[in-house]
């Protein structure tokens, strides 16, 4: 069927990719190792330093986020290591399955996937391992599958309480540039990132912070790697080149990408998806539904996952959606799949395209004849008109 | 102020461009008198008689839809001819007043701009012109600057009533592919449209349609012409060239706007924006507001005209929508300055693009504090949810 | 047939419009009645008076180059006014068909279209013309045609010579940032331009700089003009508007060109076509060909005019190139169609383009059976090591 | 210092990326799980299957060259197994060290790099291998180093005839889409290829074909691996769709990019290389310059590298191409660092762009005082002139 205007990418990455960043990237492919390329290079680096606000290493990999969480676990253990992992949700347990994989020994906290991580529950963990066996907490920061948070300054001060040595390494693949995340500050050890999400950029790069105690872990670890390999990365970076062939174009983009996340000013934009997330919780409510993450103080900026009433195909919903107004919705992935749908309110996004699609999820319950009460985009629009913008919160504050 | 996420052109027109049409343009320029041209010129001319829905003479200027109002009246009229005009507002007003520069004596009837030209007074008018002085009767279509529809079928039928040889020319700048336009059928003699509106192209592309009875005209009108010359263009459009270098990247748009308009299927387009007219009618209702246009058969489904309830700005309320959420709205102009918005839902827009834009204009009347009820977003929500969605109602009538 | 690689555009215009300028057009259309559209019709409309080398007045307007030719006449003359042109070629011939179209009464000084305008022999006729009847001396800077430019400031002096009052209006449609042009400077009242030559954007946008004494002429002529009107112009251009809707992807373009011409400066332009356009008559000479332009002061370095031998169909060689080579190559227009091809040099352009370019002439001329020494494209190769780069041409000489 | 004119990016790859391909990736990101995509996953694996001539499998990476070698590793073998490898140059070296830091034994037949890979050698080294002890024989189907193009059938006749069970890996990055390659017919078990060369994609995508065979073996193969784990795509792929995000804007413009392959034919793409590659040889010859590959029987058409006169610097050379002709030529690698530069002839490319690169090589040595006869350029336009146009040649073989 035809479909006239633009279609609403609502699900929770791929974000929206700003025409600035589209643009840039349409440019023709240039010399890789040629001396205009080093310019980028560094940007890109140096850029991407920037937002994961790290003073430390970053490299950035021709791969999606996959490639990173890999990249992570290679570059820094060895077969057998233990590593303790916690069950927020589908893409926690896609990162354990892949640590299994690659024939490391992932201990696995279970949760009901409507919260983030409990650091009482890791720092209990830790505490019994004694022989400080465990090499890894690894932790994701926003959990894409059910819009819950882990504090991770909280994971990290838990290890700390612990006494424990283990590396901390965050996914924060959703979170990063739509959510609050201090690499440094926080004092995490290895972050992995994707660009399809805040850093709104089609896929195709992905990103490892890494902190001076990662790199030193990473000399003795045994996993055998060379795509991967930090290694390689560093002495190359360095001069604004790579190794191997970049994604030269996707590299365009992040340049563009990042200059805008600075023009709105890194806290602007995490104001401005606290002010979505909150128009979309408040959405949810009138209109009757659950909200997935069960922790207000655990709730999701980027998305917004809303539970299905007993009876209702969330995927049949999300059909109707599509259908009718030309909106994608993220569906219930595993063990919540069809029970739940998931919108997405990330990236290059303001308040009209959020009550586009809050009206599009309104519109679709009723078509979809799923029960609910009216008037959920309405109380967005009360939320939005009664709170500040975020750039006049944020004057006021400073 | 740094602004996130998509602007909402939201003006009548020039209207939103869709991505296909923008990469078209952006292919690089050709040798215009070069053979692979010559299927470029022969599609678009060809394409432009189907838009019209004329199997006559469709010429293309690289100008604003202005050139093309001029264009119509100096290749069928001469110094001092009597022309017929109606003012159904600013547009009409400004077409009578380029007739006055070029010499041309245009009689105006007044109107009150809430509706369109009353084919009665048009009928008196020339049944009192006993010796056939009056060369041309013009109408708007689709007066822009009001929101009201002129019936260019009963025009027609009242120029053929009073037995009156004119010319019936018609302004259809922005009700082309937007609302239906029959220019054989309805007997039209000279049509005037441009790109921007729902052809969904950037300006800088006009078009008249020229019947066989225009073209006759042409040969004996003495305005001076050159540029607008039609008669310059028939050899080469014939082959698909043009007398002078045509603007060829907005060609290559308008190529690809016009297999849009056909896969999308012209009844399809009109009943869309049918449907998203009577949408935002329900809302301004629901608001409490007036629209501007009086008689109901008038109703333009391009655009709603708002009146502001006395003691309002509406460009301080139009300034608040474009501060806050980044949407342009339409000002008054001339006689309705600063009393009347415009709302256009035109183009390349589906029904969650309407609802941000009658979510921000709902939003705005608050924070500009512009008297109104609230529900006009959530009635239009319940009027799309309860309509049939076009290409519904499109195959049940066939 | 299908054809790989780039095409080449070496007609005299349109020229090669850069990737950076494509893109910007590509950017979405915006409201021109918006507050953000007054940077960019300001910028627009300074940065043109920066390329015309003029503090006066600059309009532009949604037109091929040919409506700022009729705009230059309508706004300064009126109906029956003697107009003195010279036909140094095609278009010289077509301005003044235009003039008389528009009821002017052009006098045209015959010549062999070998050479830019002779100042003696418009002295000469002014001074013949005792009663000041003649109100305009109208000349092409950069016959397109033929590749003969005339030297405007000679003309200049040749009118003020003969003490005459008459306006000079010359055509640097494609002269305009390929070869050095001085409103001010050399005293011209009406200069005439288009985008897409020297400017390097596609076609759609057309220029005239307007001199006080122009202006003034303006305000007594009675030629009807609406569209091309320059009062009207001035208010709304003030403050960055204009009068009618503007060709706003156009103008996205235009700004993005002015700066690269800038980037570039004007002085290294001009010395990059001087060097294009000897290293082009070097080729032309050692292949024995004629270069239609007869007088070395008068070659122009926007294009080349090749003559053919006699016997040879300059369209079967074009022909030929652009089957084989993908290359395409300007006609010969009228007097001498099919007897000369004209290679463009202009624009977006650089040395490599150029051998490009000189090599599939060169392999055309073979391909094509067309009597001629090879050697031609070595011989350009020669020049264009032996000769400095503009750069060091313009530091040196700084 | 700013450069006018279009960059002539004639490295080896990443080659020149058309228009069609750029402007295709500028679409906005779509949802990688939606129904609308999976038409354009199945469109890119069918796609990739006709362009490696396999009815076998094909995955798709969202990485670099690179990645697609450790896949091809990583899928087939276990810590520890032999594979025989090839020094055909840089790249087969890289290859080799990859192997090793995956804990591989790759075994190395040295060479000069001045040929493609000797079957003979290969039979003679697996009939030693008594105990099949070799699991695989990886060569490097088109080495981009040097030049030199590898025999594949050659190679898989001599493992036949050898009786040897060893998988036979061919990398083609540089290869594929540009020369011949069948990976059914040859009997190839794995192949290796990359966005950025043959396929004239910006690079980011890589490429398997996977033979039978080599899936059985990746039954057993206990390498760890997870990001490369073809097992992992199988599900996925069959209904378009792709294990973890893939690169969705790549995959747009690959669709193009194969669909242009096909428009132009497979073997008319071979026979324009075969052409441009003659036509660089003759060029070298003329300038008395050495082609790096010393075997006819193994010239690429793909690039052609020139040996530097002893005593001139083949990087001093490069920088005076590209300082002065916006040319980018590839370095010498490793042992030829300095000796030896790179001229690409390979992607979308014409005659006149191969004109303009010779030209730019024959200006450069000249600037670069390299001592060179003149008449390289002049020798190629010869020969093309001579030669047939590839579609005549295929045209006449049917």
């Amino acid at each position: 069927m035809y479909k006239s205007g633009r279609h609403f990418l609502q699900i929770p990455g791929p974000s929206n990719v700003p025409d600035r960043v589209l643009r840039a990237m349409d440019f023709p492919t240039m010399d890789h190792r040629g001396p205009d390329f080093a310019d980028i290079g560094k940007k890109a680096l140096e850029g991407m330093k920037s937002i994961f606000k790290t003073e430390q290493d970053v490299v950035i990999f021709p791969s999606s986020g996959t490639g990173a969480w890999e990249a992570a676990l290679v570059n820094t253990l060895s077969a057998g290591d233990r590593v303790l992992m916690y069950e927020t949700g589908h893409f926690a347990t896609l990162w354990q399955a892949l640590a299994k994989r690659l024939g490391l020994q992932p201990e696995f906290i279970p949760s009901d996937w409507r919260s983030g991580a409990d650091p009482e529950k890791i720092e209990a963990y830790l505490r019994a391992d004694k022989n400080h066996e465990i090499k890894a907490v690894c932790v994701v920061h926003n959990e894409t599958s059910t819009g819950s948070v882990t504090q991770v300054k909280e994971v990290r001060d838990a290890i700390d309480s612990a006494g424990h040595p283990a590396l901390l390494m965050v996914d924060s693949i959703s979170g990063l540039a739509s959510i609050d995340f201090q690499f440094d500050a926080w004092g995490v050890d290895v972050a992995v990132s994707g660009s399809q999400k805040g850093l709104m950029l089609p896929p195709g790069l992905s990103f490892n912070a890494i902190s001076a105690k990662a790199r030193a872990a990473s000399a003795k670890a045994t996993l055998p790697k060379s795509y991967w390999a930090w290694d390689e990365m560093k002495g190359p970076n360095e001069k604004g080149y790579f190794p191997y062939t970049p994604a030269t174009n996707l590299l365009y983009g992040l340049n563009v990408a990042i200059d805008m996340l600075h023009e709105e000013g890194l806290d602007a934009v995490f104001a401005r998806h606290a002010r979505h997330g909150e128009a979309t919780r408040q959405a949810v409510r009138t209109w009757g539904l659950d909200i997935l993450c069960s922790d207000p103080r655990h709730y999701s900026n980027v998305l917004t996952t809303v539970v299905m009433p007993t009876g209702s195909s969330a995927d049949a919903f999300r059909k109707t959606t599509l259908d009718n107004f030309d909106m994608s919705l993220g569906s219930g992935l595993s063990k919540v799949a069809d029970r739940v749908f998931r919108i997405g309110h990330l990236g290059h996004f303001n308040d009209l395209m959020l009550m586009a699609t809050l009206s599009g999820v309104e519109m679709g319950l009723k078509l979809a004849s799923v029960p609910h009460n009216r008037g959920g985009a309405q109380a967005a629009m009360d939320y939005l008109t009664n709170s500040e913008r975020p750039t006049e919160a944020i004057a006021a504050a400073q």
